[in-house]
């Protein structure tokens, strides 16, 4: 029985030549020319790829054909691997002696479960390894050519998810909803009605500007401009669904509370010429 | 006299074969491997390269030869051209008829002057686009193998900048502190101590874990990891300059006020299989 029928038996098998390893790799937003050059050197070197559900099926032309690929989730929440199977998986594949690739969606750092992969890994002895990708709110700014900060009116970018576990909380808007702040809700395409009742009750306008991008990236990719009155109705009826962020950019100047506890830069700072 | 001498004067030439346009391209933190394909194609294609500090000098291995390489800045406030400068030298190049690049470190949405190279393209009608790259957050995290979000720990990650505009006011920490948030400072270190002070101010303990990476993903990378009450001591010790990002994460469990104000999520809400 290997780890793929049962992944719950973790042993270390005899090691091979070189000992295993795992690497978490970002795919980014889902076209497969926005991997980077680093992602594609690890794909190629895999001897197993764990991949994803929102990952086009030309990144896996970078995987050596020889390689096993293992997919492990089509639908939020619907045939899908639980994650501590993915766990198991992959620190089994590890200690099998295999190179082993967990290509996520996005940036492995940013709502990609990344920590429990790392610990199962460490748990075990296994070596593990990030390489970053290109996240969904980058991606689905530049699909819009709306940047998420500007000079003078938006200084922060909060990254935030309407999703969340069943009966679990979902985070407190009424510290993000701030002047200068641009928010991002990933995966949200589920709460729009009860994302805008929660702005609305904080004070952001009903005429507020809102941007929508799904499948950013993809052949299927899409994009709406809206207002927050408006969101749930025109992604219902332009049948915009998840995978999606939404894009909310509170100016600075439309509230006066901005000034509201800052601490003055000394005129000596230095002058910020793109980060 | 051409552009370069003088970009202020910007005079649409005689169209060649093609028009002109601009593409932002994000070049990720700096490696030449953290370039996607994407970012890779248009450097190819470009006849001028319009790129910043903070780029590898490899990733420039990827323009032809016989394309114009412009560096328009060194270091933050030292040696680089004012924005405005930058602005009107890439339209003024498009409008010549050239295929521009605007290469710039990180992603072109998060803290990269983005916005005003839209306004001044779109403003002589010239066609641009942004190809979104690595930000630094995601690479310092793929580095420190130290994810911005955790489920049931934090679940937002606000990006802030410690840095602007002399006599300008620093962003508002108050709202970005709150526990279920990590916080990711950018081109901070050369604010530690007022940014150290503000944090205690709100209830930030202390022996609060912080890490920082600078130059992540270069030859020159360094990671450090300190409390809040001796990072300034730490960081001047060890040398560690700009570019850095500081990440400081705030668990759900360490203060009590996590509940407040916030709505439950309805039980038949999807499971979050990572994004």
């Amino acid at each position: 029985m290997s780890y793929l029928d049962n992944p719950s038996l973790i042993v270390p098998a005899a090691p091979r030549g070189k000992p295993g390893r795992i690497t978490l790799v970002g795919a980014g937003p889902g076209a497969a020319d926005m991997l980077t050059l680093r992602a594609i050197r690890y794909l190629g070197q895999a001897d197993v790829v764990f991949y994803d559900r929102l990952v086009d099926p030309e990144t896996l032309e970078y995987v050596r054909s020889d390689a096993e690929r293992i997919f492990v989730g089509k639908e939020i929440g619907a045939h899908s691997w639980p994650q501590p199977r993915i766990d198991a998986a992959i620190v089994a594949a590890a200690l099998s002696g295999k190179q082993v690739v967990r290509l996520k969606s996005g940036d492995p750092s940013i709502f990609g479960r990344a920590t429990e992969e790392i610990s199962a890994a460490r748990a075990h002895g296994v070596e593990i390894e990030v390489v970053a990708g290109v996240t969904a709110a980058s991606a689905a700014a530049a699909s819009l050519c709306q940047p998420l900060t500007e000079r003078g009116v938006t200084d922060r970018v909060v990254l935030a998810t309407a999703t969340c576990r069943p009966g679990e909380k979902m985070s407190n808007l009424q510290d993000l909803a701030r002047p200068g702040t641009t928010l991002v809700f990933y995966m949200a395409m589920r709460q729009l009605k009860q994302l805008t009742g929660r702005l609305l009750a904080l004070g952001v306008g009903p005429d507020q500007p809102v941007s929508i991008a799904s499948h950013v990236s993809r052949h299927n990719a899409r994009s709406l401009h809206t207002t927050l009155q408006n969101m749930s109705a025109d992604c219902a009826a332009a049948g915009i669904d998840n995978p999606a962020v939404i894009i909310v950019s509170l100016p600075k100047a439309d509230i006066d509370e901005t000034h509201r506890g800052m601490a003055e830069c000394s005129s000596g700072e230095a002058l910020l010429e793109g980060i």
